[in-house]
């Protein structure tokens, strides 16, 4: 690991704060709990408008905490937007793509060889240089192969799986996924793991939560500053909850399994507060890609008033919620409209724990602390890729496509629908139209749901295109591929692998 | 005015509280203040999950009351909606409908000689049986000919116009619509009542608000308890809002207005906390109908996760905002599951004014105390009308479409849309499909977008359907329509009295 970054900013705030703290506490950076949900949609929160309102504890999490609206993930699949979430960086930098077709979504199925690079820097490692022990519980997504566990990358624990717990799978020719305990295998999904998938039935939420809840009290009674990444996948199809939450949503098991995770980050938050600690730990909620339409009603989620969902670089693929909590430091019940990214968690990160990001690669990730602790704003694109495809940027209130595509009619024709009940004309299109000498321009302010394109001959398109040009340019001119890691090799290579 | 009700719930109450109150306040039922917004959709509210977020009194007001999610209109149109909010009863019963075509929606412009019938028991008349004053700032809408002005239907005060403030009107053959202050006229929208198309400029919202603090303070000083009904129209096509207002929204000169409205909500709540009279006044938010998104994004709102707006009898259209506040007696922060209707501000008004609903008639009303005070649910069914067809029912979560349709072919290839970017295939039909024999139910917790009917070979289906037909039976085979008052008449007929 190259490139680690010095510890500076913490400590120096620490001179001034120690007088006023205990001094074991106050020489600890703070804990950094970063909750990531699964195809969990912006409009899936009670806080976000959702009409059954069942997530009481992510409602008042925002409510002592601050909301961003305006948050998004780095791609409008999991794996990508988690390696975006764990490098700071596009997936088009790190190599979460595919070439294998133009625009094409990938990500790390059993069948492809790729994962996270050694070069890439991984949060947790970067953490590690300035004392934090790190766990991820959940889904990992950056790779299957030896290669790239968790522990490689910087991780000192994990408890999960390496890709999604979807098939179709059986016992034979492709076994099912299996379910790690740091670097040992302790059983599989639907095994030694089980998922009922006709009545939805699985404890995996509430063993995640007990590995939650487990490690934030060894490590607090260790003094040791940490660093959580719960990555639970409850609300990915196919979707489960534990028993005592089965059939208590008024949205079906689809609820019933955002009712036992929002059940969840409440007991998490409210250890904290048993532990004395919640002032000292930075918790950020967030989902990892929107709602997955086409699952819907029963395995999908709600992207609320926005476009399409997972799969696409509409508002409803992209936009998330996100809620930052840290009592006592960020202020209790604001709403921020600084553009955030998942990429941001990176960076945010390292700040809280007083270190700089690598210089000698480029970030996207800002550091929000300005934004959650000073309500200060800053100006900056977000970049909507699907593969290697810049498909749409937004700046300020305008987001302009520069290519627009849902899927393709043979899918279509399929009944495989990424946005049911939607249609915009020349918008929502099942051909990949290109637009990048005159994209199409909408006011998200206006306009959320992107229905009514600016027309090309408005002052106010040219004005809102003669601010998006030059830093689509700069982007693209700055931009340096990583070498693609999702393209799809043949069954005979997976083969090889998943009996080795 | 027949049947007057007889106050005795509240005194048996104050009998049992007058030891703990001040006499003069505690032999007073509450003050009612009913908040009215004229095509404000669901999704216009930060609390309802406006990405904008740019309410922060009426979610504040949410924080501090109770929040209805499945809240409905009577009614996709302003006038039906608005006569069966004051009387309690569905517009069918009132004539409140129009008899001109199959499922067509009417209210009162120029061109309608009817009007509320006398035989109507208004909830003013009513309320004047306890003592209270009441006022209506803004728009009637209940008719325009001299026998149907508010001031013959039991409200003391008015000021505000009949109708709405669109057009076309020139000052010749179809003059601007009136602006009345009680019985005389002061004026005409934009001549001394000027809305500038243009900038959209217009001091109306302040005015009102005005009027509205005035009466409080004015009712207070006299210790009399008081009836407002705040029927403000900033928000309906063409949108208009302050000088200060006009270009602070992110959601353009509709976001402005919003924002002068929830500016002036906090306003009223204010004066009522100043006065100390707050834990003496019940306050309710709500709009007559879903957003037009006819007039969307520039002149329309928001209807969030919803399907279609104002003119349909999907959620989109008569789902609407809904807040309760009555420090000390609703308890804060609370959500209620209740399916409420407009007709319940009826009712539940007369119950805080300790009268009982009129019994020589059909009331569509239920009380909501007992779901605001205790979190009580009643079962009760939601009925969907387009002029005097029942498009639809809701009973629980599942809804029935016994039509479907939202506009005609005719008119959606001139543009005219009621449901842009949305297209549900054998939902939002442009003719009108039947389905009265074998209805399209949708599950509305699942499903509140109404994309994915329920299939009719299912159990679920066959359950759903077993519950809602006696209801719909029973609801049809006791109705007794009104005679019509909303069928057009010929111009000439409209000459005669815009002259009178």
């Amino acid at each position: 690991m190259a490139a680690v970054a010095v510890a500076t900013r913490w400590w120096l705030l620490l001179v001034l704060s120690a007088a006023e703290l205990g001094v074991a506490r106050a020489l600890q950076p703070p804990n950094i709990l970063l909750l990531l949900m699964d195809d969990m949609g912006w409009g899936d929160l009670g806080v976000y408008g959702e009409p059954s309102r069942e997530t009481p504890n992510l409602d008042r999490m925002a409510v002592e905490g601050m909301l961003f609206p305006n948050f998004y993930t780095a791609n409008p699949l999991c794996s990508p937007s988690r390696a975006a979430l764990l490098t700071g960086r596009l997936p088009i930098r790190s190599g979460f793509y595919t070439t294998n077709g133009h625009a094409r979504n990938a990500y790390t199925p059993q069948e492809i060889v790729g994962g996270i690079p050694d070069s890439e820097l991984l949060l947790p490692a970067l953490l590690k240089g300035a004392g934090y022990a790190s766990k991820i519980v959940g889904k990992w997504h950056l790779g299957h192969r030896p290669q790239f566990h968790p522990l490689k990358h910087g991780f000192d624990e994990w408890f999960g799986s390496p890709n999604c717990h979807f098939g179709p799978y059986d016992n034979k020719a492709r076994p099912n996924i299996p379910v790690y305990r740091d670097q040992e295998m302790v059983g599989r999904f639907y095994e030694e793991f089980p998922i009922n998938l006709k009545t939805g039935e699985a404890n995996l939420t509430q063993i995640y939560l007990q590995e939650a809840l487990e490690f934030i009290q060894r490590q607090q009674a260790a003094h040791r500053p940490f660093f959580l990444y719960w990555a639970v996948d409850a609300t990915h199809a196919p979707i489960y909850a534990s028993k005592p939450f089965l059939g208590t949503s008024q949205r079906g098991r689809y609820g019933d399994a955002i009712r036992e995770l929002d059940d969840s980050v409440g007991r998490i938050l409210r250890l904290l507060r048993d532990l004395s600690i919640a002032e000292n730990t930075f918790v950020f909620f967030t989902s990892d890609n929107g709602a997955a339409l086409i699952s819907a009603p029963r395995q999908g989620g709600s992207n609320g008033p926005f476009l399409c969902g997972k799969q696409t670089t509409f508002e409803g693929g992209m936009r998330e919620p996100a809620i930052a909590w840290w009592p006592g430091h960020i202020p209790a019940g604001q709403v921020s409209h600084q553009l955030g990214s998942i990429m941001d968690l990176f960076t945010t990160s390292l700040s809280l724990a007083g270190l700089e990001p690598p210089r000698d690669r480029a970030i996207d990730g800002l550091d929000l602390l300005p934004a959650m602790l000073q309500g200060r704003l800053t100006d900056r694109p977000i970049f909507y890729y699907r593969g290697n495809t810049l498909m749409a940027v937004t700046l300020g209130q305008y987001k302009a496509h520069f290519w627009t595509w849902t899927n393709s009619w043979e899918e279509f024709k399929q009944g495989i629908d990424f946005c049911p009940g939607q249609n915009v004309s020349g918008v929502t299109t099942h051909s990949q139209e290109e637009h990048t000498k005159l994209p199409l321009i909408f006011h998200l302010g206006r306009d959320p749901g992107e229905r009514f394109p600016l027309s090309v001959a408005s002052i106010e398109y040219l004005d809102a295109l003669r601010r998006i040009t030059p830093v689509v340019q700069q982007h693209q001119e700055a931009l340096v591929p990583g070498q693609p890691q999702l393209n799809v090799c043949n069954r005979a290579v997976m083969l090889l692998w998943t009996s080795a």
